[in-house]
């Protein structure tokens, strides 16, 4: 196991992902659909509206009645009822020159096709109006199915629920939905020198950050994480939980192997599970080199460096894209991708990608924002604290220029 | 009340939220804290590190005792222990000429102020070790204190935590964190044509989409929905029902008055509800321009525009940035700006701003997305459901031309 880094590119870790699958679909309730992803198209059986309804307060005529009148020279048409909000509009038939009051979102009489704005009429008499506009056929009218029809496909399969889609499935009466099921990701945290946040730590030993900030990353991300807790360097101990917690969930994050001498103790780990089959350890990007990929199935086993700011880092890199790919997304990072401009010189190395993490500083309104970098060792937490998102430099570039425009990914 | 409308800009409308302050706090644990708004700054009361560390697997020795060394001239040093992970370092004093095996994240012995890295080491019979680079003092060391000292701040006042803020906290024993309590909304729809999502909607009603659009853009946003279901256009029930959910609520939200009539009735039943003030009613946007604004104490009560993709566009206008006001942030939108180019001429009105729902089109890598209005009736949803943002067009502006760069605010 001394042998040494098998090193592949980030683009080459992500195209392992192919071997993993969407998890199952569940059927859940609409209020609580949202940012869960369709797993299959959504088919209207209905229109939507259901009728043709007035978009303003007037009076619902036929639009020929009404045509040459004017302020000077109104028409004058007989009122034979009034459509209340929420009757059934169509139960009045409108004969020639005859008019109903309506309000907006009432449904039109039958016979009726458009609506005069209460603005434009004036009442005349007992049972007649006077209008002094024409209205055209169709005018101040949303027509029955103009939204959506009966047989429309009104949201496709891998799209993300936003409220306005909730909002459209509420109209169409989908009162549940059918959704990808959310990966479930146990976090487990190992090394002797660990302590849970609620203890003081004696010499030596420091607080476990990876499972709060992980915990926080996989919620963000859409998946349920699991908390395992801390597991010291102890392989039959580590072993067995890394089993049992794979049992329950889909995918299992160890943290702590960045040194050579724990990435070698997790990949031997990571290769005992059983039917577990490691597909990479080691990417050539920076931070993030020490990162493990083992599959169990359709189930994903990854270790992360141990550095607390590296292992943040490959979660956006890589777990997140992953914990997509479950939930029927794209395989990408799925982070607001926007321009910049370089701050000052940046400084990379040919043969490895860098993720660099940057400032914004916003200047004048419609100019680039400046991206800063923000420095600091992978094993410091303060740079991603004050860090807005990832400037990536690509494998084949010595670095970038100050004053270079340039692509950044923010944090979600 | 037969009044015309008095309207006022938005950035108007945004100043009267000045009234309005942050709610209390409260202490919540760590692990819930996610997107919570700190209501304090967070101070240090540790160092983090709280020891000098190794960032490599190594020896730690005292860095003048390597200079000079080279792979020809090897240093030769007693190894005089190991460090294994969590015992305390600092235990161990290195002397003149003295190294200790150490690990990445342990703690450097009493006087060690380097890591020599493995690979530049070998064993040289049964206590020593040959060096084969010399090393700066400090060199491969995260010293204590080196990320936050004691007395820093390392979380300001107003901040929303992200996952790396989560870790950060987590690493300094805080297990609970003082955030602004969330607002609750209430959500009430009105109308006498409106039935649940579960019913099939019998001739002339349609069904409540509010109610569903709203309570997922609330929780969006960081609020907590209380939806209260649907009123009938009945003034006395609705301000019952009003008032008591406003007991209960920081914001009471009522859908359903777009049309000049229900317009008035929702402004009365605003009114009437005790110690409640109007503040406005009538904004020069569109869509939105029926929107009410009134105030009881620090609570809010705002009148929607029934039409509901105008509901929705007047929700990201002002009921984020109000909600956002609420949980400690700053009164904006809260939506990621990006700029993009319009995809064809799109016209306004003098006098109103316009927010023009917009498709993004991404075309070559490094150009500007092209930004197509989707236009469609605001009774209507499909065009909502079709974009991917809104583009606003400012009130003395008479339209944009093609191909023009202008910002567009993305849905969340």
């Amino acid at each position: 196991m001394q042998d040494f880094f098998k090193l592949i590119s980030s683009a080459e870790l992500l195209s392992l992902f192919d071997r993993f699958f969407p998890l199952e679909q569940e059927q859940i309730p609409l209020q609580r659909a949202r940012q869960r992803v369709l797993a299959q198209d959504v088919v209207s059986t209905e229109a939507l509206p259901p009728f043709s309804r007035s978009t303003m307060d007037g009076y619902a005529v036929r639009a020929g009645d009404t045509f040459g009148c004017s302020e000077a020279e109104a028409a004058l048409l007989t009122v034979v009822g009034e459509i209340a909000m929420g009757a059934p509009g169509q139960a009045l038939t409108l004969g020639p020159g005859q008019a109903a009051r309506i309000w907006t979102g009432g449904e039109l009489p039958h016979k009726a096709d458009a609506v005069v704005m209460v603005e434009y009429t004036q009442p005349f008499g007992a049972d007649s109006v006077a209008l002094f506009r024409p209205v055209a056929p169709g005018e101040n009218v949303i027509h029955a199915g103009e939204d959506y029809a009966p047989g429309d496909t009104i949201l496709t399969k891998d799209s993300r629920l936003r409220p306005q889609d909730i909002g459209l499935l509420s109209g169409l009466g989908c009162a549940t939905v059918p959704v990808y099921r959310q990966p479930r990701v146990a976090i487990l945290s190992t090394g002797d020198e660990l302590v849970p946040v609620e203890e003081t730590p004696p010499p030596g030993k420091i607080r476990d950050i990876n499972s709060a900030s992980l915990a926080a990353l996989v919620e963000e991300a859409g998946g349920i994480p699991i908390t395992c807790g801390i597991c010291g360097d102890d392989f039959a101990q580590l072993q067995a939980i890394s089993t049992k917690a794979l049992a329950e969930a889909d995918v299992l994050l160890l943290s702590g192997g960045s040194s050579v001498g724990k990435r070698d103790f997790t990949l031997r780990v990571l290769s005992s599970i059983p039917q577990a089959q490691v597909l990479a350890h080691g990417v050539s990007i920076r931070p993030g080199k020490p990162t493990i990929l083992a599959a169990q199935g359709n189930k994903a086993l990854i270790g992360l460096p141990g550095h607390v700011a590296s292992a943040m880092v490959v979660f956006y890199l890589f777990v997140r894209p992953l914990l997509r790919r479950y939930s029927g997304l794209s395989t990408t990072l799925g982070l607001q991708r926007i321009q910049a401009r370089t701050g000052q010189q940046i400084v990379s190395a040919i043969g490895r990608e860098d993720y660099v993490r940057v400032r914004l500083a916003y200047t004048q309104s419609g100019e680039l924002p400046l991206a800063w970098p923000v420095y600091g060792k992978s094993g410091l937490l303060s740079h991603l604290v004050r860090a807005d998102g990832l400037l990536p430099i690509g494998r084949d570039m010595e670095g970038l220029d100050s004053g270079v425009e340039t692509s950044v990914y923010l944090f979600p």
